[in-house]
C-alpha cells in the first residue's frame, strides 16, 4: 500500500497514519507526505497512491475546509476510515530553559489559538509569531528563529526540540479527526456502527430545502451526527452540505434515505460509508427503524401486492 | 358475478351499482338486496356473493361509519372500485296534490336534514317524521302512513309515487361514494390515476403520531385526499384513520409510504387500490416523486453501492 | 338556567345532562327536551334556552355528524362542559319473560349494532326490527309492538319496562360525550387541565396542508387528542376538521397555536375552552413548552429587543 | 467614531470598511489595524473602538472560524451591518516583468487556491510559496523577498507594487462578507429587508434537534439563509451552529421564532439584526406570514378570549 498524507513529516497528520495497521516503520507501507492536502488528494487520484490520509475536522478548530472542498469537486474519492486523534500540544526549544526567558514562540495561528490562555499565563511577555504549520514552528525553534515553538510531540522528537511544557491546550482533550480516502470502489463491509459521508446540494428554487433534507433522514430513522456548509463558490449564498449519517451505505434505511435525497436535492455526492471510530457500542435504532423492521415492511408489502390478506 | 348491496331495492345503492358493465336487468348479473351494510359483506365473506356495493360517504352527510367499521374489522376485505353518485332527492305522493295540503312527509333523518332549507320554504307546515331509510319514506308514502315521501327518484318509480318537485335538496350537487368490495386478491392493475385506501392505527404512546402517518406520505409525495377517524372502542380517544391516497399499491412511491406506515404505525390494514372515478386527468406528480425518479434513484443507489464513482 | 337537550325523554342525553349541578328535580332548572341536534342549537340560538346538551361522539359510534355541523355551521356557538357518560344498555319487556320466548326486538340501529354479538348468543331466533331511537324502542316494547327492546335503564323505568339483562353492550365500557353548548361568551376559567375544540378549513390550493396544520400545533407542544372530518357540502374531498386539543384558549402555547391555524388555514371556528372530562391528573407539558416556558422566552426577548446582552 | 478592523493594512478588511459613510481619509474616523480577529473584538469589548469590521465568510473559502468563534464566546456584541466587497486578486511585483521570468510568488494559502488555475495557465514555473496575509504577501514582494505577489489591489498601491495581472481569481465573481460588530445596544431600525444572526446551541439530547430548529423557523415563514456549524470544543459531534436568517428581530415573525429556538434550543445567543447588503428588492412573504398576517391573528384571538363570536 503507498500512502499519501497532509506533510510535513512530524505533524498530527503522520501520527494519525501511522495507527493504521501495516504503517509503521518495521512495515513496507510507503508513506509520502504531501505539501496541502489537494496535493495529497491528487496524487490519489493519478494514482500514484492508494490511499491519503488528511484532516477533517478538529474539535477545536472546526472544519477543515480544503478536505471539503477537495472531497466535493473533482474525480470522486471516498472515505474508507475515520482516526480520531487527540491532538496534545506542547510548547519545545531548542534546549531546556525557563519559561520567564522566552520573548518569541512560534505557532500555527489554530495552535496559537486553541492555546492562548495556556501561553498568557505562563509566557505572557512573549509575543506569538504567526507560522504556516506546527512543523514549520519546531523547524522555526530548531534553526533558533524563535525562543520556543507550538508543536506536537512528534515534531519535537523529530527536529530534537526539548519539551518545556506539555499538554498546554486551554482544551485539555482536543481531537482532530482524519480521512483516510480512496478511489471508488465497494465500500468496506457493514460492522453495525458505520458512518456514511455524503455531501449534498440542495434545491435552491425549493423553500424549505434544507428541512426537506433533514426529514427524508429523520424518516427513516437515520441520525445525523454532523452538519458543515461550504461555498459551492457560485456566489454567496449558495452552499454544498456535508453530512455525516450514522448507518451504512448497505444498510436498508440508508438506503432508502439517500434514494430520498437523490430525489429531492439537485446533487448527492457519496463519500463513503466506514466504521465509526473508537465506539465501544453501536447506537440501538429506535423501535420501526432497524434493518429487520425495514425487512418485515418489504414482506407486507409483498404479501398485499400479491393479494393475500395482510 | 354474484353482488350483494345495501338495500332495500329502490335506493342509491341499487341505482349505484347498476353504473357497473354488465349488471343491467338484461344482463346475468345476480344482485341481492342486503338489509344492512354488516349483512351485504358478511355475505360476501361467507362466499354468497363475489363483490359487495355499500356507500362509504356522502357529501352531505359525510362518512358512513358502519361501513368504515365494517372494513376495518373481521376477516379482511378490499375496495376494487368506487362509484360516485348524484344522489338528488324528490318529493314524491300517492297522486298529484297541491304542496299546501301536505301534513306529514315521510324523510331518512339525512335526508330530511339535506332537504330542510327546501321543505321549510315549500311545506313550511308539513310535519317531517323520521323512518329508516328513503325507500321505507316512498313505502310510506304508498301506503297513505304519510302525506308524502323524501325520497330517490328510482324509489318513487318503483313503488309508483307521483314526483311533487325534484332536486329538493339544498345543496344542488350531492353525491355518494360507494365501494364495490370484494375479497382479497390481486388489485386492479394501475391505471396511472388511483387511489389507494388505508385504515391505520397509530402508536397511541408516541407524540405526535399522526403527524407521523403524514409525514410518512408527505415525504414520498404521496397525497392524502380523504382522512377519515372512527372510534377502535377500546375507549374514548381511540381512533383508527382511513385514508384515501392518491396512487396504487403497485407503484413505487406509495409501496415505499405503504412500509413506511407499516414501521411506524401499531397496524395497518390495506383496504384496496382502485382507479379514481370520474377524473378526467391524472394529477401530475411534483419533480423528483414520480415512479421514473425513485427507479432513477434506485439505479444510483445500486451504482454507491457497488463501489463506482456516482 | 334554561336548558335544551337532544330527547326524546328518557335517553343518555337527559342522563347526561341530570349529572350537570342544578339540574336535579328537586332544583328549578328549567329542561327541555328537543326533538334533534339542530332544533336543540336553534333553540340556544333563538336565546329560548341559556345552554344546550348534544352528543358529540360514541366510543362505540363514533361522530355525532349532525352536532358537528351544527356546531361549524350558522351562528357561532362555543362549547363550555364535556360530560362523559357509560352507555349502557339492557335488554326490556313489558313483563318478566324467557329471553326463548322473545320474537321481535326493537333496537336504534347504532344500538343494534353494538349489542351484535350478545343478541346473536341470547336470543338467536329474534329478529332485530330498527327504530329510530333508544327511547321509541322503549316505547314500542311498552306498547306491546315488539316483544322487547334494546335501551338505556333510564328508558326502561321512565316506561315502566321489566330488565331482562343488563350490560348487553358488546363493548362493556361504551361511553357517549355530550357538550354542554351556550352562545359566545368569555370562556370557563383555566383550570390546568383543558380542552379546547377547534373547526378548521385546510387551504385547499396548498400541498399538505393538514401536516401544515399539524404541525402548527406540535410546534407549541399542544397535543391533538381527536381529529373528525366532515364534509363542508361544497364538493366530494372538500372537508372541515374538527380537532380537540389539550388546552385552554387562555394558555399561552394554545393561543400561539391558534394564531398559526388563523395564518394558514382557510377558516378557523373557535368552539370553545372547557375542563376535560374525568382526568385525575394533569397532562404534564415537555420541557420547553409549559406556560412559564412561554413567560420566560418572551422576557428574553424583550430584552434582546431593548439591546441588552441576552 | 472608532473603528477597529482586521489589518493588517491594504487589506480587503480596510477597504471594506472605507466603505461605510465617515470612514474616507478626510472625516475624522478613527481607524485601528488589529493583529487578529480575536484583537480586534477584543479591543471593542474594552471600549477601546466603537465597532469593529471583521470578516464573516467568503464565497470561495467559506467561514471565518475564528470570528464565529469569538462572537459566539465572551461578553456579548453584536452585528450592526454587514459589508459584501469583491475580493479581487491581483498578481503584483516590485516592477513590471515578463510572467516568464517569475520564479517564487508569495500567496495566503486561501488567495493561492482561489488563484490556482490561473497560476498554473501563467506561470506554471513558479513555485508558490505559503505566507500568513495578503499585506505579507505584498511586503515581502516589495522587499525583494518573492518575485511575485498575490495580493488585493489596495495592498499592491500601498506597498507601491506594480501590477502584473488583474482579476487573477478562478472564479471572477468572489465577495467576501464581513460584519460590523458593537457592544449590544437596540439594533439598527427595520427596514423590510434585514437579516437575524444567531448562534444556536441544539439539544444533544433530543432526537432531531436541528430538525425543531428548522422547524421553529420554517412555521413562522422565517427564511434561513446561512447554517454554519463550529465546534464548541467540548468534544468531537458538538457544535454551534450559527444561522443567518431573513428578518428583523422587531418583526413579529422573528420574535415568535426567536421565542420558539429559545425554548426548544440548549441555548441561544443572538447575534444582531442588520439590513441586508445590496439587495435591490425585499422578499415578499408568503401568503399568511407577513407582520399583517400576524396582527391580524393576534387581533382574532383576542376577540376569541373575549368571548365574542369569531
Amino acid at each position: 500500500m503507498r500512502y499519501a498524507y497532509l506533510g510535513p513529516e512530524g505533524t498530527f497528520a503522520e501520527q494519525a497514519l501511522r495507527t493504521i495497521p501495516g504503517t509503521d516503520s518495521a512495515a513496507s507501507a510507503d508513506l509520502k507526505a504531501a505539501r496541502s492536502v489537494p496535493e495529497a488528494l491528487d496524487a490519489l487520484r493519478a494514482g500514484e497512491a492508494d490511499a491519503a490520509l488528511v484532516p477533517l475536522e478538529n474539535s477545536i478548530g472546526g472544519q477543515v475546509g480544503v478536505t471539503l472542498d477537495e472531497l466535493a469537486n473533482g474525480e470522486p474519492l471516498v472515505i474508507i476510515r475515520e482516526v480520531v486523534l487527540p491532538v496534545q500540544f506542547v510548547l519545545a526549544a531548542r534546549a531546556d530553559r525557563p519559561l520567564a526567558t522566552i520573548r518569541t514562540v512560534a505557532a500555527h495561528p489554530q495552535a496559537g489559538t486553541q492555546c492562548r490562555n495556556w501561553l498568557r499565563e505562563h509566557v505572557p511577555d512573549a509575543e506569538v509569531r504567526d507560522v504556516l504549520s506546527n512543523a514549520t514552528a519546531a523547524i522555526g525553534a530548531a534553526q533558533g528563529d524563535y525562543d520556543a515553538a507550538v508543536c506536537a510531540e512528534i515534531g519535537a522528537r523529530r527536529y530534537k526540540l526539548t519539551v518545556l511544557a506539555k499538554d498546554i491546550a486551554d482544551h485539555a482533550d482536543a481531537v482532530t479527526r482524519f480521512a483516510l480516502v480512496s478511489r471508488p470502489g465497494p465500500p468496506p463491509p457493514p460492522t453495525g456502527d458505520d458512518l456514511t459521508t455524503l455531501a449534498v446540494y440542495i434545491a435552491h428554487d425549493r423553500v424549505g430545502a434544507l428541512l426537506a433534507v433533514l426529514t427524508e433522514l429523520s424518516v427513516r430513522g437515520v441520525n445525523l451526527t454532523r452538519i458543515e456548509s461550504r461555498p459551492t463558490g457560485e456566489r454567496l449564498g449558495r452552499y454544498v452540505f456535508f453530512l455525516d449519517c450514522g448507518g451504512h451505505v448497505h444498510d436498508i434505511p440508508m438506503g432508502e434515505a439517500l434514494k430520498g435525497l437523490h430525489r429531492v436535492c439537485a446533487d448527492v455526492r457519496f463519500l463513503g460509508s466506514y466504521p465509526r471510530a473508537g465506539h465501544d457500542q453501536a447506537p440501538k435504532p429506535r423501535p420501526g427503524y432497524a434493518d429487520r423492521d425495514f425487512l418485515e415492511a418489504e414482506d407486507w408489502l409483498a404479501r398485499v401486492r400479491a393479494g393475500s390478506a395482510s
